[in-house]
């Protein structure tokens, strides 16, 4: 499938309404003749040596050898010990940075206009470590690891997100005030990165304030980067701030190229299968995946199909205010892209 | 001062504009005529035996004396290892309940309207047990502790709350999908005290989700209940929703009816002295106070007054839209209270 100058992407469609809005989206790339041929796996955990959860090995090969995923909702059983299917893959592949453009988007109604931010989010460690003990009968702790190398890791990549991407200030999100020594480390070390990128403007804040400044004025904020729960967090609330998680798009990033594009959104079970979910999410992280590819002038074509087709609101899906189909919708993107060329 | 059924409060006025504010307020309780003798004391953190940090014996003793205490802004001296002296207070006197009414105020515009909320947080462990370790060069560890007690206590608070002050729902904020023992913990015994409140409502939720369905509809909220470091971030974002921390009062309550009352705005020290600042997130505070002792019809008078003035927008401080000096702010309270008589 490398013929004609085509990539490869590991297509995992996920759950519930991911095979519908995964069908969609490769409609739309193959209206816009994006080069890119989809190798679909199924992922669904199992028990490896030892106990261990992971992915399928066939998904997993298909991955290490395409090095970019797009993927759908996925269900996380709820069989005890079971983890969730979004933390095992982003700790299978080492996918350090979670990525949440949050642009408002014309013609869809929120309380906010002009919100045009990032949260890039520590994606490996903090309060998502695991490790968890009790030490007498109701006394419990969790522990939140800082680490110096992913905390660099990761000011280093927001530094560079906002080179690369024509935004010009950077933001740590922190409570160094009261967890002096971990919020601390990553504080420092993002004060460290700065110093080397002259051209960002950096400012650290605490999280609370960020927060309450978030629901006052939006578009103060442009470049975000904070440890793992506070980007859990964050990454939500700026969500709702543009119209919530079915129009939000997703990358999680690791070393050497490897990334996962997903929509963040749930599998929606009980309109599965209905033809009536809006794929939004997902083709705007296949956006963000076609620009990490750099293939930019696919990646604008389709966000401009869709956005127009959002604007014009005469073909949209119940969550966007309309009463079109899934397959409507699409075929309305199609159309647009198509007209683009 | 206990006679003609005066009851004593500590009053620390505080840092910058923490006069200012706190002279409004006693001015205010004045023309109410509220039964209420005010012991000033100032706070600042002293070093007492072995290091410890403390607050000053005077202010101590006339808190334990009065039990209620009303606070304005302190700064916190930057000098190494001192701490917040807001945690200090909060510790000083185990004040376990962090008690934040989020209300929509009338002619105060904000993108919400009818927002009427509450968030209740624990205040004395969790993130802010102040354990930290570092386990080797370059890695830390922050220890957050849940304990099964402090749990309890604030679950059985924040249902209590409920059912005094005619609410009808109950959240229980956490990540226990991530944090599976010590927010598992938590919201177990959110759970377990929820059985003995059958007239209130319960209800779990992830802290994501809140904070997503919080920027979206807030309306959809009554009372939030959740770990510490939840609580310090969803009430700074529910403060935002109605206006900001000059709009919003703070209590912190402790066994056997001990409480501080406090704005949780910082000190402006730019407009400090000025004149210029706005009295309304103390006052409100003090509103909460007087009816957490019972004196209702006068927390109701004094709130209607400062709810007037706002509405009418004739006589507002800079920061709420107007041109008129605290001092003239605060007048025009008093008149009112006093047209309430
Ligand atoms: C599914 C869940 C474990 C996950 C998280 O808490 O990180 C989700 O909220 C997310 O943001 O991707
Ligand atoms: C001053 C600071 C230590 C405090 C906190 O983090 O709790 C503040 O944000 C608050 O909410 O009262």
């Amino acid at each position: 499938s490398f013929s004609r100058g085509m990539q490869t992407v590991t297509m995992i469609p996920g759950d519930g309404i991911g095979p519908e809005i995964s069908a969609s989206v490769m409609k739309i790339f193959e209206a816009a003749k994006a080069p890119i041929s989809w190798e679909e796996r199924n992922v669904t955990a199992i028990k490896g040596p030892g106990g261990r959860w992971m992915i399928p090995a066939d998904a997993k090969d298909s991955m290490d050898k395409s090095k970019i995923g797009l993927k759908g909702p996925l269900k996380t059983p709820i069989a005890a010990g079971h983890p969730s299917m979004n933390l095992l893959l982003r700790k299978t592949f080492d996918l350090y940075a979670n990525v949440r453009p949050c642009v408002s988007i014309e013609g869809y109604k929120t309380p906010y206009t002009d919100v045009n931010l990032v949260t890039i989010r520590e994606n490996t460690e903090g309060e998502y470590s695991g490790i968890e003990h009790q030490i007498v009968d109701g006394v419990v702790q969790s522990i939140k690891l800082i680490t110096e190398d992913a905390s660099r890791r990761i000011a280093e990549y927001a530094f560079e997100y906002a080179r690369n991407n024509q935004r010009s200030s950077v933001t740590a999100v922190h409570k160094a005030n009261i967890m002096r020594m971990s919020d601390g480390l990553f504080l420092r070390k993002c004060r460290e990165v700065a110093e080397t990128f002259k051209d960002i403007k950096f400012t650290e804040m605490y999280l609370d304030t960020v927060c309450l400044n978030m629901v006052q004025d939006p578009t103060q904020f442009d470049v975000l980067v904070m440890p793992n729960l506070y980007g859990d967090i964050l990454s939500d609330l700026c969500a709702g701030l543009i119209g919530g998680l079915g129009v939000t798009p997703s990358g999680n990033i690791g070393a050497n190229g490897v990334a996962i594009f997903e929509s963040v959104h749930g599998t929606a079970p009980d309109i599965a299968g209905l033809d009536m979910a809006n794929p939004t999410a997902l083709l705007l992280s296949a956006v963000m995946m076609l620009r990490h590819m750099g293939l930019h002038s696919y990646g604008n074509k389709i966000q401009t199909a869709c956005f127009d087709t959002i604007r014009d609101k005469k073909v949209l899906t119940g969550d966007l205010g309309g009463n079109s189909k899934c397959s409507e919708f699409t075929a309305e993107i199609c159309r647009r892209v198509q007209d683009l060329d």
